[in-house]
């Protein structure tokens, strides 16, 4: 139940051309407690609520649970979350052997471009595609939940 | 998904003679807020969360989302909660057409024993057994989740 994942701002928008898959997100907070973060999500048709723990000191691994839930229940648990939602479009890109999610943001995050790659390990090795720019991993202020509450517009 | 609810303060141990279920819960907190609470439970050997909303005005409403989770999951989100936890056994007792639900609280909640029914409506008449007390239905202090961060004997 330990997450490892490595984030990076993204420099262009170069991966659509690359991106096997996209899905629309659109989530929000139950809790936006960095320590204990409840995220309720509607990716698609699915529905989904993760719970998140605090980052370890490396900010690479995280302690993460989530369970699939019926989009009905997503829909009405959304309404129940905290003010200030996130709306993004995921894309999904293969890069050697790793997948990459990154995520284009809307709304008031609008501008906004985020790669995040998931990891075996803090020191596994993987390959950079030329989109990648400056890495963000551990930094709070890119965390969902905090841009939730401080969207990237307001920076 | 709205629960309604009826709660009491219970007057004397005679529930117990009419029990036909008694199971030792454990509960924590990820979130006390008492517009979106968020709790995770251990009752005998099954692992629940639950996501509960605001109380209606009337206090008898409310908001409730609950999924049962494999034990092993809710004992590593037990461990992520918030600091003060909730130990108790819970009678259930048959009395007419309804339920009674009696918590039996230890530790730092020693000495408080409360009783629920649940109802099909706000207005809905139940027969009332005589170790039902004063009714605290919508008291926020009887909450659960108050009563992990302000536990009874220190009221």
């Amino acid at each position: 139940m330990i997450e490892i994942e490595r984030k990076f701002l993204v420099t262009s928008t170069a991966f659509m051309d690359q991106a096997f898959v996209n899905n629309r997100i659109v989530q929000g907070y139950i809790s936006t407690d960095p320590d204990r973060t409840v995220r309720i999500r509607i990716k698609g048709e699915k529905g989904f609520i993760t719970i998140k723990g605090k980052g370890s000191e490396s900010g690479l691994s995280r302690f993460e649970w989530e369970k699939e839930i019926p989009l009905l229940e997503a829909q009405q648990l959304l309404q129940l979350c905290e003010k200030g939602s996130i709306d993004k479009t995921r894309f999904e890109v293969k890069i050697g052997a790793h997948v990459f999610e990154i995520d284009v943001f809307y709304g008031e995050n609008q501008g906004l471009v985020m790669a995040e790659i998931e990891l075996q390990s803090e020191v596994e090795a993987f390959e950079k595609p030329d989109w990648l720019g400056e890495e963000v991993t551990g930094d709070v202020r890119y965390y969902n939940a905090y841009l939730s509450k401080n969207p990237f517009l307001q920076w």
